[in-house]
């Protein structure tokens, strides 16, 4: 019998090894670098920055660095149709906010965030790590230290499956 | 030696079927409708569209519905921060034109799909079917039969993911 159970042990822990190889890494091996805006910065000043940095979602952060919320394409298109001066508008007005914004971790995996991703429709998450703020406040501060999107998706779908 | 030789074909066997299951999956069977607009919309129009559909690219046709150009929310983004009246310019004037478009076919994988979403930085490739135009143009038609994003890349990735 003890080749027969050599025989399944084998075969599912190459199995087991393959698959945890794509869809256990980690978001900080996966990880792109984030770009912030502050709360005040206009709409257009926002927009510039977008297409500076060639990207599709930008993260707000507030006095202390803290992430406070999310601006995609789509929501800078809808404000820039319609009649508001966006030059006079600061972003914060527009951005969608905490707590309604998903987050990960450096420690997810990519799964994770994929299903975060798919799940909520989303096109850019915040890779966030949380720090004890100032004692009077009390407050946890969320810094944003990277970024995760279906583009990253793509590239290590792509590159395992060139690899096997 | 049987045994042997039955171990290691059986295990390359599951190996090779169970990557194939991910990364061999046609076109045809992941993609998603595509939303067409015809030359002559607006970029006003066009971003209206872009809304109701709540989709990130839309492809742009001629007279004989075949494919001439792609527009993504950077495009349109792009031009409505700029001086002119996006109601009366049409789509024509700002979208990637053929021959700069990358397109699929129904029966290609969406591991060559990835590839090329990578490659070229694109959100949507338009899935095509090549058909003869009239005897005096000698043209060939790209008709749009469907579309594939970074989108449908995460949903399969995650799919499968989540079946292991």
């Amino acid at each position: 019998a003890k080749p027969r159970v050599g025989y399944f042990y084998s075969r599912d822990n190459s199995y087991l090894r393959d698959f945890d190889e794509l869809y256990g890494q980690k978001i900080k091996e996966i990880k792109s670098a984030a770009v912030v805006v502050k709360e005040e910065a206009s709409v257009y000043d926002t927009i510039v920055t977008l297409f500076l940095k060639d990207i599709g979602s930008l993260f707000i952060i507030d006095q202390q660095e803290s992430l406070i919320g999310v601006v995609s394409r789509k929501d800078l298109l809808k404000i820039t149709i319609g009649e508001g001066d966006i030059k006079k508008m600061p972003v914060s007005v527009i951005m969608t906010r905490m707590p309604n914004i998903i987050t990960v971790k450096d420690e997810d995996t990519i799964l994770e965030a994929a299903k975060l991703i798919v799940k909520y429709k989303i096109d850019s998450l915040p890779v966030v790590k949380i720090e004890e703020g100032s004692a009077e406040s009390g407050q946890q501060l969320y810094k944003v230290i990277g970024r995760v999107t279906k583009t990253n998706i793509a590239r290590v779908f792509v590159d395992f499956g060139l690899k096997i």
